[in-house]
């Protein structure tokens, strides 16, 4: 069985590429030349620009400053520096949320680290169980886990009273993370300027109306039932074919961009391409014109579907934004039920103008159902059939598999170092490598089932994704390595003998997950901290399409906090933190350092890289927080499984009140604070209304709302830009331009009450 | 085995109780002096009043026309005759989708038996099975049944074909009679008569305020957000301990007039009591003195008591009833939450006032989540525990158990038709009475809950009745009859063979729960029309209380439709009949011959005997729809179990999809339709505004919503009457007078807004 050795192996070869990553970084990030890709948020701010033109040419690119290097480090407290209000306004609540969870980890785990190490770690080694048994070896880990302990001892009570006192312990951290969450979202919200989100709530699955056009249903429908309240309504086109033949337009820009380049470049030989399929054959053109050419037949297009989506009834969808003159009115419309047929007229706060999924706001509501039930049917096979593969590979990928299938490999795998290399790091890599194309199928998924924003769609990705995770990753490697050999018998257990299976190989597997928390966890955040496929990408783009400033701003790709992927990770650690602090405790500094050190990571990236896609003022959190209580009650009940095996029948019940007691205590907990993150109270609404009458008696909130919610393709083109957060920086807004020359566009289609 | 011969017995057994029910209520309700039994709810809509006095007194009391016996079943085209929306008018809404229960039993049942009897009973009888096993011998029953087919044959395509038919069938009609109740309850809310509950909203958990009372904050809090239709509130007061003096006096009175009756018939001798306990001893004094003295003492008490709860502000509670300018302002504020703290000033739709269950009003939020946490506690162990006397009772109550236990018996019950009846009719008794007990136990533990009407305590009780049932009645009929022999090796069973166990079960078990149908449902039916209790309640009532005909009127008791009770029970036969339809058809006739029975029966009445407590127009339909598509997917995971045993491994995959589409279906409808049963929409709420506003433009809402919500005590110390449905009849109200005397009393408390 793997020991302290293997571990030794594989911690060194982590620590060392995780340490190699850093080093990379801190020489890297010191280069003038690639401050676009590890400070581009404050590019994208305007508070930094493109170094000044030095004297010697040389140090555009490279630092020589010496001592620069010396304090590579720098970046560490530069990064913890920042205090939490300054960040939150910085970066937005969801990222500072997001590194919460982070502290959460390590709120969690150091305080159980202590007590597990202070009462388990003696318990387990004088258990003397391994000692005696059955004459297998068993390695310094094993006797420091649960198994080292003889069945029917009374030293499970100690297992017993531990998993009590984490409970509790994550129970009350989980309790106040909550509140606090919850206190910085109202505070946010309390605190946010003027946004068109709050006083637009989104209307969809309008009834047709054979009298009237949509455009009018709505507004006739609202100026009725909320007479004091509504002020305008912008209907929604169906711009899917226009959006395509812009980002088109655009790709070939770029194409134009490129040789026109290369031409300016090398004057002497005029650049040139054949027509046909991806330009294997086909007549060859000149390139320059012929992108040239294209992109204006492409503009006349863009031109006639533009005016057709405008003119035609049938491109606008049965929806509709609906601003109210108030964020009281708008709170009322988005809470209640508007019409006595509950699938017509749904109502539901507007997401920001950035966080609109367009392509999915037609979706009627019967076939939204049955979406959904095709995405569920989809996601069971998705993570059910998923694990054949995994189970697959890993039981080949063990030294005995290794030898069966490539007997040439025998002598090579029988070497000690690269024994302890296969047996501590292939997993891990393999598990990975199946990883990482499945958050694109599921945020496909998401997709397909129908939601309309995309904070919704993170958010369902997310929880699809920690299914997968938790019955691939976590299920998966503990049935599939020990089970393998009687797969046979296997699948004639019942149900209820899994948790049990399953509880009994949580000790046999604490080597395996170690070696995961260090690749997945270290080496996994190291890479990240260096961003190698953005610094590749913006050197290509910087070489070849880069002219002026403004090609350098979009060549530059700051990134998003990939919550649906990374979320779900981050509690596979807190799940296997919960499972072995009363199990293997030793497995619980591993997680920690993980905690802390993308805790770093994270906060040096969501101040000096990542981009804000959206903001939804941590919306999320109930998520996280139901996943956590998922992962403990997970705890409890392989615990159970595992002590069931162990001969102490007096210690099980004592067990089975403590998932009944975690599951009511996240009741408690979504009764308590999660309205705070699905509904706006009106106490909250009104204050705001009445200080903004007070302090901005004549702001015409018509002009505000006007064009808040138009596709964006109306909006010259491109994907709408967010305005920076503050207002006062003064800085001129990119779209409002753009909004201006679109306004003519849509004053047909944006109407106004009356009223 | 049972056979039809034992089931022949067992059906005459209960035919014959039946029969004898129906006759005797037949000549009883033709009786003058049952007509206040048997037709109480025309007395109290008063369209019937007693009899006048005819010449000869004996008719007085029996009724003498003999033609009228000859008619003796003109009930059951009577209570047939009346139409529905009559019906409705006159019961209201909630009795008629209460018998609608049984019509949809009707309408599901008898088509898939037309189904079950036309494929399966061809197909199991020829299944030729049980002709040739084991030397057992076989009831006609079981050759009816699936138990027929031999494992591995073909045939059992032809039973998961009819799963899938009748699965689709039941979901048809479970859409379609969704729908009926939705529009009949949106129609209902629609036609209805002003109400004060349209316009109030119950608002719990006022926070504390240290420089406001309960009243003022409560208005300080509306006017600001809700400034445009706050209108008034009623403070709760804590009247629990003056409730309880008002019973005491009440019941101390009719102590009085019972021995001023007996003064006056035998004026020769003074009636006397001992005033110790239970009147058993201490002295002996004159009866009427010492109770108009004790009710003497009482009244001041209770003025006493009146004046502290009024004029103590500890004994307002943090509760209030908000009343709204319009319809509109109290579903805005029902729907939104009002705090950025979810948990204080919690909004709801006020009940009707006589639905109010006061005591209730007061509990703090966490207070109402440990109460949940520890009843849901306190539910398992009454469900599972209950378990066990059952399980012991019944296999006592078995031939074999009855003879080892009481060897005396032996020659008794080795008789044919004694053994017949022990065997059909003993098991049913015996669930019968432990079931007794159990709806109050279960009505106490919703109160404990700490719900707020009275409607929504009887739907919680009858969703816990409903796992009771499932749990005791259902499985536990089935596994303890088959397994208590080796119950030491059903206790080592994993919970996945469950499904199995129970699904081998199933066949066997038919002939019990036919006669279960019969006596639980038909006799038990009969009995409920026959009204025993009532009846002999009322004549001792009216023999020793009555002296005048309000005291006549007092004495009567209508009693009510008692849902949570029967509603569960109701349940159980569709269970049964899911279950069956596919295993042993033969059950069907026995349930729809409930079903219609029962129609008829409960329509009768409906109409002529039960009282309404209150109308929540049919909100406990969501509730029954869910319980029958829980019965449905019991159902299918049965039949699953049941084929795994049959080894038919190509037809289960194709059951697995069934519960899933079942599952699947629920939600779709519960997105379709039960936001009507828990919201009201603005939509709805603008029009019957509007049309007020157009026909009744002089209407003062203040003085009509002032008094609304008064606790009963103060309402002249007696519980409040309903007024009666509609105004037209032009009765004199009795609340009327007493509402005035106590208006007096309340204007203190009740706030106006200022605006």
């Amino acid at each position: 069985m793997a020991d302290f050795d293997d571990i030794g192996i594989s911690a060194a070869v982590n620590l060392l590429s995780a340490l190699a990553f850093l080093i990379a970084f801190a020489i890297f990030r010191l280069q003038p030349i690639n401050d676009r890709v590890y400070f581009p948020k404050w590019y994208l701010k305007g508070l930094r620009v493109s170094p000044t033109r030095p004297k010697r040419s040389v140090t555009k690119f490279v630092n020589l400053d010496f001592r620069m290097y010396l304090r590579f480090l720098k970046w560490i407290p530069e990064a913890l520096r920042m205090p939490e209000p300054e960040l939150i306004e910085h970066a937005g609540l969801d990222s500072v949320a997001y590194i919460r969870i982070y502290l959460l980890g390590l709120k969690i785990f150091i305080p159980i680290m202590a007590l597990a190490f202070a009462v388990l770690l003696p318990v387990n080694w004088t258990g003397k169980m391994l000692d005696t048994s059955h004459g297998l070896t068993f390695g310094t880990i094993d006797k420091l886990s649960i198994s080292n302990v003889p069945p029917g001892s009374n030293r499970f009570w100690a297992h017993v009273l531990v998993a009590y006192a984490c409970t509790f312990w994550t129970c009350y951290m989980l309790y106040k993370e909550y509140q606090i969450v919850t206190t910085l979202r109202l505070e946010f919200i309390a605190s946010a300027d003027r946004r068109p989100d709050q006083f637009t709530v989104l209307v969809r699955n309008v009834p047709p109306d054979a009298d009237e056009s949509v455009s009018e249903h709505v507004e006739h429908f609202f100026c009725v039932n909320h007479a004091d309240h509504y002020l305008l309504h912008q209907v929604v086109y169906n711009a899917n074919k226009l959006a395509s033949l812009v980002d088109k337009k655009k790709s070939l820009g770029n194409w134009l961009v490129y040789y026109q380049n290369k031409y300016e470049r090398k004057p002497s030989r005029k650049p040139t391409i054949k027509t046909g399929l991806w330009g294997l054959w086909g007549n060859r053109v000149d390139a320059i014109d012929y992108y040239t050419k294209e992109i204006d037949k492409l503009s006349e297009q863009e031109a006639a579907e533009r005016e057709k989506v405008i003119s035609d009834p049938e491109a606008i969808l049965p929806a509709a934004f609906v601003s109210f003159k108030s964020r009281w009115g708008a709170a009322v419309c988005a809470q209640t039920q508007q019409s006595s047929n509950p699938t017509l007229w749904l109502t539901e706060w507007a997401p920001e103008p950035s966080d609109v999924y367009w392509n999915n706001l037609a979706i009627p509501y019967v076939e939204l159902n049955i979406r959904r039930l095709l995405m569920a049917v989809a996601l069971f096979f998705l993570i059910f059939f998923f694990m054949v593969p995994i189970t697959f590979v890993q039981s080949v990928a063990n030294i005995d598999g290794i030898e069966k299938v490539f007997p040439f490999l025998k002598e090579l795998v029988e070497k000690d170092s690269v024994k302890s290399f296969i047996q501590g790091y292939l997993p891990g890599i393999i598990l990975k490598i199946f990883l990482i194309l499945i958050p694109m199928v599921i945020m496909l998924m998401s997709k397909i089932e129908g939601f309309t924003s995309f904070s919704s769609l993170e958010r369902r990705s997310a929880a699809k994704y920690h299914l997968f995770i938790l019955v691939n990753v976590f299920l998966g490697s503990i049935i599939a390595g020990t089970a393998f050999q009687n797969l046979d018998k296997f699948l004639k257990q019942s149900a209820t003998d899994i948790p049990r299976t399953i509880g009994v190989s949580i000790p046999m597997k604490a080597t395996f997950f170690i070696t995961y928390v260090m690749v997945d966890g270290w080496a996994g955040v190291a890479a990240e901290v260096l961003r190698i496929v953005p610094l590749v990408l913006f050197h290509i783009k910087n070489s070849v399409l880069v002219k002026t400033e403004q090609d350098r701003d979009e060549a530059m790709d700051p990134g998003f906090l990939d919550f649906p992927t990374y979320e779900p990770r981050i509690q596979l650690y807190f799940l296997l933190g919960l499972v072995y602090c009363v199990v293997t405790p030793i497995l619980l500094p591993f997680i920690i350092v993980f905690f802390a050190f993308a805790y770093l990571v994270f906060r040096h990236q969501i101040i000096n890289v990542y981009d804000r896609k959206y903001e939804s003022a941590a919306a999320f959190w109930p998520g996280v927080h139901r996943r956590i209580i998922i992962g403990l009650v997970i705890s409890h009940l392989l615990l159970v499984g595992l002590l069931s095996t162990k001969d102490v029948k007096t210690c099980t019940p004592f067990l089975v009140a403590l998932p009944v007691l975690t599951i009511w205590f996240h009741f408690v907990c979504k009764g308590r604070f999660e309205s705070a993150f699905t509904r706006f109270p009106l106490e909250e609404a009104m204050k705001k209304d009445t200080l903004e009458r007070a302090t901005d008696p004549t702001l015409n909130i018509r002009t505000y709302l006007r064009d808040a919610y138009l596709h964006p393709v109306f909006k010259g083109g491109e994907v709408y830009v967010r305005p920076p957060m503050d207002e006062e920086e003064g800085l001129p807004l990119v779209s409002t331009k753009r909004s201006q020359r679109s306004s003519k566009v849509t004053s047909r289609a944006t109407s106004e009450a009356s009223v």
